[in-house]
């Protein structure tokens, strides 16, 4: 995974996650983006949480779960657009902090599936706690326009 | 599963429910609630998107895996928390519709896991289309509170 | 899933698992093969288990696994191959009997991804215990021979 | 994970492997065992062959399942014994070669559940290759024998 992220490809992940209006209801934001590589931030509100009052799986799993589609799609081919397929994901520790990091890697790049590695962490001051862990396969579909048909 | 939910386990998973800020953003809602099985709803508006400006991955998920943890829960002892271990979600079609629906029962009742099946589908008059399977391993948790610590 | 299993699928798919060795030295067994579905057994001695003297969790995602494949292969083209390219297995009692049944049928046909569920049973005279049950993506792959490179 | 393996664990865990029939079926042996960590190894013939003559998708979940249990057995308690309550496995490329080593490490240690990490290579003289990857739920039950009840 040597390679270097094109502006091509920076713009395109970009330009896909803004159209994403659920990323803006979170707050979510690019923390790093590279050839295969992408990291994803949300802060800590009352609005995020599950009962106990932490971060609720749905917020962790919606950041492992993009980070990992956006790692995907930083190598695929202009003309394309990106879907999950599926993932499973293992919830280690309560996602208890002020923000959580989701950082996905690529794992196995295809040309039509890609395996990604997704690890979530809540960044307290200068911690990083590891609190879930995701296997994710994202598809590459050809000729498709990633945005909503006209 | 021919059990009844007592009065008792279903103000616990409400008032489990009422004490998750995610679902109060997202506007979810409780459909059905019996023993061992829930069904949450979600409607769609921009704030829900992915890119193509379908239903986000990210809410499909958190429909199923609520309405999984809480089949769950519908079933555990009155002194006893709940918690998502670990889940698997397959992406069937694209969710695109005014509705989503989260249907989950539990496959085996354990003391400590429970293994649920949740199962997504766009609802769109009176058309259901499955849209996400998910397979969900719930714990149980005695003598713990599912609220935050004071 | 209402098509009828042609005779060149069904042949297909008995020559496919012909070539498994590893079908061989397990004694596995076809129990019912139809569009879409696939039942496959295997009976318990000393060489199948695990520390406790049940079948061995490998036995049973093998049987699993098989099962899904030939249940996603029976409705691919003539000139395909099948490839699992995940699953996710959730272990839900003691593989405890005589026999092992696996049970596999498709949850969602696609061009390239097919996903199924396969579910496995202890068989002990007319009693079926539930004892595993596997989400799994089969592949179609076209264009290529389904067996050894000459 | 600095912790060094007893020789009591060291010596529970390979007597738990030598009662797995399947394990002398498949000629499945320890190629290392640490505390945490462990590695097994199992050679190519024709009786482990899927349909194009590699390695067939059950070994290597057998091979990747039982590092990834020995692995977690090997941090647990003396009168313990170790449960497999779930995995996810992605297939990465074709277990095409002479050899196969599943490497399985502990990500997230827990009193009752145990997260593991199993990577499945294919060996080839010096040269390595990554052909799948497993999310484990290794349980601990105590007080309960590692062996089949008399």
């Amino acid at each position: 995974m040597a390679a270097v992220l094109s502006s091509e490809a920076e713009r395109r992940v970009r330009d896909s996650f803004a159209r994403q209006g659920f990323m803006k209801k979170l707050g979510v934001e690019f923390h790093r983006l590279d050839y295969g590589i992408c990291e994803l931030t949300v802060a800590f509100d009352e609005s995020m949480t599950q009962q106990h009052g932490f971060f609720h799986a749905g917020v962790t799993t919606t950041l492992a779960d993009n980070a990992a589609g956006y790692a995907a799609y930083s190598i695929m081919p202009e003309n394309s657009t990106v879907l999950t397929t599926e993932f499973k994901m293992n919830l280690l520790a309560p996602a208890r902090g002020p923000k959580l990091l989701a950082r996905a890697e690529i794992i196995k790049p295809g040309r039509t599936l890609i395996v990604v590695r997704s690890d979530v962490y809540t960044i307290d001051h200068d911690q990083e706690t590891h609190i879930a862990t995701m296997l994710a396969t994202e598809m590459c579909l050809m000729d498709k326009e990633d945005k909503p048909r006209a």
